[in-house]
């Protein structure tokens, strides 16, 4: 079923070990379509200047992605410069010119109204909850955030968590939003503020699900945490949207499953895991745009082989 | 088959966010010992001063572990002092007293010599060679070692990495040895220096086994890494040792199996991170005293539960 997604479509001039680009297509909505897009239709809402050409816009488009609420307005896109150095695990961010983005006000197309997955990328609270407001009779509602919002906006955020099944963070905003540096002591508390369910990014470490009494629907208790890896790789060119491309690929998985059980939510980490571990692999959307099911499938045999004891899923695997 | 461990039998004093305790049994040989116990007969050598009581030996000899080789000499023992504070994955070191364990030189005895694996727990890389070269009959080596020998003391470490079969460390040490930020570029290099296999850990979040042509036995090609998770714990209590824990519970199993097969070293790594998510549970020594092997199998389901996707293992299991 259709996901709709808001956040940002940008551009970015990047700086790693292995390279340099400017001005190339990014932004959290666009890598976390194009992840999405794989396992089930996407419809973005977001906004881009002149800058964002018909070309820019194929990216997604060819993927079937629905670009009909990207808005276009007067002047430049969004535009995020920043560098990465030795073990890349944090970005260094070196300008953020906001430009359309900085007054973006998102405009739901009467063609989006029935979808039935929210995806709230990393965007003001205040947006997010808007956008949520919009869509009362979504199924599930997930999203992200970060750390100038935790800090800056507290009340605004803690908003937007009552309204979400299912949180994606990673370890340091799991710290920084719980006051814990436990990660199960700060998973308990961040799901205290609202989230049903948490995944807690770990790099290249893979990530963690937590669970509450609500994650799921008709099943009882609740299940342990799962930890889900990441997929060792020796050349990392570019973890700019490594994150947006997890929770695509995870998102993308539950929505076009019936059902969110904790078998599908397990899967659905993994395919998130395949998903990043692609992005890394070159600048940009570059490997995300060429990358198809086939491959995908491959790659979840291979997370499947370095993690599971018999190497193999069994074939009834519920 | 039994397991030779050589390396430190010690006191600690530790404060940890949860509490403080004075002078009690630590060290990277019985952490080891203990860990390993549980799955196949250890010897120990190693040495002592006058303040280890029979009451601190029975802690090992309780568990079957030949202590025969533990010199007791007139001093006293080393005496560890550290701290933790936050999410407690670095330790502070506030007091190194060596004491008898200054001088200390390895004596193995008559009733050791036919052990069939060996373990060079975390001392200086002379000591290691000069245990090694008194049992060059043995079926593997493992070892381990720390930042200070890598600095300070890498030519004569150099010697030691050709000789061991696996290599056990963590992921600073893994790049300081390597000279590389990339956790896979970092293992190669490191393998390049000797080690057939490396596992590197990666505290909270698992470990990772990097493999090479040599890895194993009449095995053809060298087969992927493999990835273990750790078990998210709530209330670590105090970290001491558990990377010795770990080490021992995953070459107790190997050494408790009749050949060295990707499964087994599969297997391994989990019962390694058993072990481990047992000794941070409480202060030093004290959880692993008190654990049974039948604990150890239910914890063991619980890690296939928390990171497989069918909750389970195949029954016929390779």
């Amino acid at each position: 079923m259709s996901i709709l997604v808001v956040g940002s479509v940008a551009f970015d001039t990047l700086t790693t070990p292995t390279g340099h680009r400017e001005k190339i297509l990014g932004g959290a909505a666009t890598h976390f379509s194009l992840a999405a897009s794989f396992f089930t239709p996407v419809r973005v809402v977001g906004v881009v200047g002149k800058d964002f050409t018909a070309e820019h816009e194929d990216v997604m488009r060819s993927k079937g992605i629905d670009t009909s609420g990207i808005e276009h307005a007067d002047g430049l896109s969004f535009h995020w410069t920043g560098a990465y150095e030795g073990a890349m695990s944090e970005a260094k961010t070196l300008g953020t010119d906001l430009n359309v983005f900085g007054t973006f006000a998102p405009k739901i197309p009467a063609s989006y109204a029935d979808s039935d997955y929210l995806f709230l990328a990393n965007i003001d609270p205040v947006l997010q909850l808007r956008v949520r407001q919009q869509l009362p009779n979504v199924k599930l509602v997930a999203g992200d955030t970060m750390n100038y919002w935790i800090n800056d906006h507290r009340d605004n955020l803690l908003k937007v968590l009552r309204e979400l099944d299912i949180l994606i963070i990673n370890d340091t905003e799991a710290r920084l939003l719980s006051g814990e540096h436990n990660l199960v002591a700060a998973a308990k508390r961040v799901m205290e503020l609202g989230p049903k369910s948490l995944v807690i990014k770990h790099g290249e470490y893979g990530a963690t699900a937590f669970f509450s009494e609500r994650s799921f629907t008709g099943e009882q208790g609740t299940p342990k945490p799962f930890r889900a890896p990441a997929l060792p790789i020796e050349t990392v060119v570019d973890p700019t949207g490594a994150g947006d491309s997890f929770a695509g690929g995870f998102y993308g998985y539950i929505a076009s499953q019936p059902q969110l059980t904790p078998a599908v939510l397990r899967k659905a980490l993994f395919y998130g895991g395949v998903m990043g571990s692609f992005a890394v692999e070159e600048f940009g959307t570059d490997r995300l745009a060429r990358t198809t099911r086939e491959e995908i499938e491959e790659r979840f045999r291979l997370f499947v082989e370095i993690s599971h004891l018999d190497g193999e899923l069994k074939p009834d695997a519920k």
